[in-house]
Order: structure tokens, then sequence, then C-alpha cells
């Protein structure tokens, strides 16, 4: 039976070692971060929540901006632009996904770059790949790298296989896992991909970003490897109050028995992508205040 | 035996249509390219020959800035912001490789992104990862594009194995073969990567950019493969004047026979580079003038 890879745990010993950093940091003012959300989206009022929990926790202020889900592009980023030249905020999100009149690229984009702590707007985008170490990476890959490494996984030459390509998880996971230090062989898998089941086989490193439950089944993964479950979908369930429970895109059941190290979810990936926001958050105010 | 893919007349080709839409827009200045050179490496003074011999063929205008070997950033950064805010300049290359003292990525992130032809900026770079059709991508990589599009060379779905994770080839070159219309599976491997002869024969479409002669041999091909020859090596000849011969990272002899198509070196990607280098140009003119 596999190691299950404890992302709670991890992100909390990640929030412990921010708040000390910060607690032995005396500056004129704390950090503070912008969140944005756009609407009444149940599960982005709830990630915003659990932002905001956590960055008071650690020590770190922030503001919630709601605008109504009518909201036009011009207004969001008359916001954005605000929030950008005010000198109190060091870090900007903007909980995606976004209503359809709005371009996620576009407000992606008109995030300052050293504000920018998704990491995905073009210029922080263009920097990782660069491996330029300025570059704000993408939390949920970010978050992926602290828990592969903090589990002694070696990635230097060995096979990672990353199925999705999408600009929030796939491509920044992708340029992570083959720059170097990393130095993984890097395959990405997608929708239309040819034989998908045989070439996740070879992974010694496989992540599941694909947002379909049980995509990756047992004869999909390799003896041994260490697998990271990075779906988070809610499919009906008889067994709590909700009538629903969350899964990932591995069917853990049958895929833990034969791996070595293995995401849960929840609490795998998802708890890493908060405390990765906070390191970003963190580092952006170094940043700003000269330390 | 394998086609040749004919890298001089696909140039030609793209070089012909270029001028004819050129000719076909009537405005009040015609196109304009900036080359800064630093020092004179032999191989970068016949390169930048190269690119404005065809600009001229094309009907762009050229500048050339040659600078001393012993050029300081700052310097340079000051010849590239004149170049910047030049309204008669529409593109800006800065001939790679730079003297050790300069950084190559801050220069190349120097130079604005509505003129950086050459696509290595971050801003172009990020572009490139969100898919967005304004970004200029990086000449080599966009001209194997066009190489396997014109010889009808499917991608959908297929393995596509590139041998090289350089900013200036391997990355932008993987990017693109995974966007969407592309939609190759996309494995890249580089000097850490193990099993590499096993790796590169499950590819359908195989893009060596090593930089090493010969490192491709006829055993890491599989059997109907397309093979992309990006290295441009001087190896040693007795039968030439000058004393040695260019082959690519490709051993051609022998990998030739089992293929279904291959790139010779030279005439296969090189001319490509230029081509797609007037396409950028042409795009960044377009956009300054409106039209």
């Amino acid at each position: 039976m596999a190691e299950i890879i404890d992302g709670n745990a991890v992100a909390s010993s990640v929030h412990r070692e921010l708040k000390e950093e910060l607690a032995g940091i005396s500056a004129a003012r704390r950090p503070c971060v912008a969140f944005i959300r756009v609407g009444e989206d149940p599960a982005s009022v709830s990630y915003v929540r659990k932002k905001e929990r956590v960055a008071a926790e650690i020590g770190i202020e922030s503001r919630l901006h709601v605008l109504p889900e009518n909201t036009q592009q011009n207004e969001l980023n008359a916001l954005i632009d605000s929030l950008n030249a005010d000198g109190g905020v060091d870090a900007i999100l903007v909980q995606a996904p976004l209503p359809k009149q709005l371009s996620e690229r576009d407000t992606f984009n008109r995030v300052r770059a050293d504000k920018d702590v998704d990491g995905f707007s073009n210029a922080n985008l263009g920097l990782l790949c660069q491996e330029d170490p300025r570059a704000f990476v993408a939390c949920t890959p970010a978050g992926i790298v602290e828990l592969i490494r903090r589990s002694g996984v070696n990635t230097s030459g060995r096979r990672a296989v990353v199925v999705g390509r999408s600009l929030i998880v796939g491509k920044p996971m992708a340029l992570l896992l083959m720059k170097k230090g990393m130095d993984a062989t890097v395959t990405v898998c997608h929708s239309k991909s040819e034989k998908l089941a045989e070439i996740c086989a070879q992974a010694d490193i496989l992540i599941a970003a694909v947002g379909r439950p049980q995509t990756i089944s047992a004869d999909m993964v390799k003896e041994g490897a260490c697998v990271i479950d990075v779906g988070i979908n809610r499919v009906p369930s008889s067994s709590t109050k909700s009538g629903y429970k969350l899964v990932g895109d591995v069917d853990f059941e049958n895929v833990a028995p034969k791996c070595s190290k293995i995401t849960p979810v929840p609490g795998g990936v998802g708890p890493m992508t908060v405390a990765m926001l906070m390191k970003n958050t963190l580092a952006a105010y170094k940043r700003h205040m000269g330390i």
C-alpha cells in the first residue's frame, strides 16, 4: 500500500515556516493581499474564505473586493489598476473561474507582475519559461513541487507524465518539472492524446490534472510510481449530508495499492495551493519592502 | 528512403508570400527591422548578413547596429530603449549568443513585446503559454511548425519528442506542439534524461535540438517517423576548402532510410528561422500601422 502524502500536514509546516519568518521581520507595515471575487459561485466563496483564514493565521493582512456577477471587463480592470497602484497592496488574486463576459487571460495579464502571486500573467509565465528565480509560479504546480520534494521523490532523469495542458496546472507543471534542478523528462498528455494508458504507465511521477473523476485507473499506473491527484470533482453521494462528496481524477482505491506514494482528495494538493499563495505573497512583500 | 523536407524551398515560398502581401499594402512607410550585433563572432556576422539580404529581397528595410565586444549591459539597454521608442522601427533582433558580460535574459526582456520578433522576451513566452494568437513565437520552433504543416504531417494525438529544453528551441517547441490545433502529446528530453533512446523511439515526430553531432542514431528512431534536425554543428572535414562542414544532431545517413520525412542540414530548419523572422516583422509592422 502506498504512502499517503499528507497535504494538510505539509501545508501546515509551510504556514508555520512563513509565520516564523514574518515574525522575524520588523517593518513599517504587514504584508497585504487583495482578493477579487466576481459573483457568488459557492466554490469561489469557499476558496477565498479559506485563503483569508490562512492569511490571518500567518499574519498577512487581506482585503476582499466582491464585484457583482454582471461586472464588465473595464470595471474589473479599473479595480485591478487601482490595486496595482496601491503601495499598501503586495499581492492581488483574482479568483477563477470568472463569469463568461470576462476574459481570464486579459484579467490575469492586467495584474502587475510583481503583485501577480497567482503567476498566471504572461510576464510571470514567461519568467518561468526562462527559469528566472524571480518568477511567481502558479500555486498549484508550485505546491506539487513542494509535496514531491518534501516526500523525498527523486525527479532527476525520471519520467514525469502530466495529464492535462491547462494554463493553471498542466503547462506550468511541465515547465517546473523540466527545469534545471528538477530535471525530469516530462510528457504532457491531454484530451487528444492517443495511447494515454500506455504513456501514463511509463511514468515514475504521474500528475493527474484532468478534471474528470476516475480518469486514472490502476492499469494506467506503473508499479511503484508516485501519483499526484490534482482533481477536485463533486460526485453525488448518499453517505454525506450534502448529497455529494469530493473525489480526485484518480481511482484512489485501486491505484493506491500499486503505487509508492499518492496524494488523497481532499487533503492532498488542495491545501498546498493555499500555502504557496501565502509563500508568494510573503515574497512579494519582501521585494516591495526591499528585504 | 525518407522524403527530404526542403527547407530552402519552403522558406522561398514564405518569402514570396510575404513579398506579395507587402506589395499589396500601400502605407506611409515600409516595415523596418533593427539588428543588433555585439562583437564579431563569425557565425553571428553571417546570420545577420543573411537576415539583411532576405529582408531586402522581401521589401523590408533593415538597420544594423554593431556594438563592440566589450559592450556593457547599460549600453546595450540604452540602444534597445532608443529602438523601443523609435516609431520608425517595427522589430528589434539582438543576435545571440551575446558576450558573457551580458545577460541574454535581461536583454531579451528589455525589448518591447510588440517589437520582440524573436519571441524570447518573457512577455511573448507567456503569451505563447496562454496560446494567445498575438504572441510573437520564437522563429526556429515557428519555422518547424511551418515545415511540419506544409509537409502534411499530422500531429493531433501523436507522440512528439523534443530533445533539448532550451529557451530558444526546446521549450517554445514543446508549447507549440501541445497547443490546441497542433494537439500533439509532447515529451521533452534533455541531458539528464534516462532511457533517451527508448523514449525517442516512441516518437512519431522527433525533434533534435541538442547541439551535438550524431546524437540521434538509427536505433533511436521509429520506423516511419518524421525527423526534424535543428542542430548546426561544425565538424572538421578534409573534403571542404574551409576545413570543416556543417552537420546536424541526427546521423542522417543511417536515420534517413527508416524514417518517412527528414530535414537535411544545411537546408532544413535553418532557412525557416529567417523566414519566420520576416513573417514576425511583417506582423509587427501591420500591428503598428493598424492594418
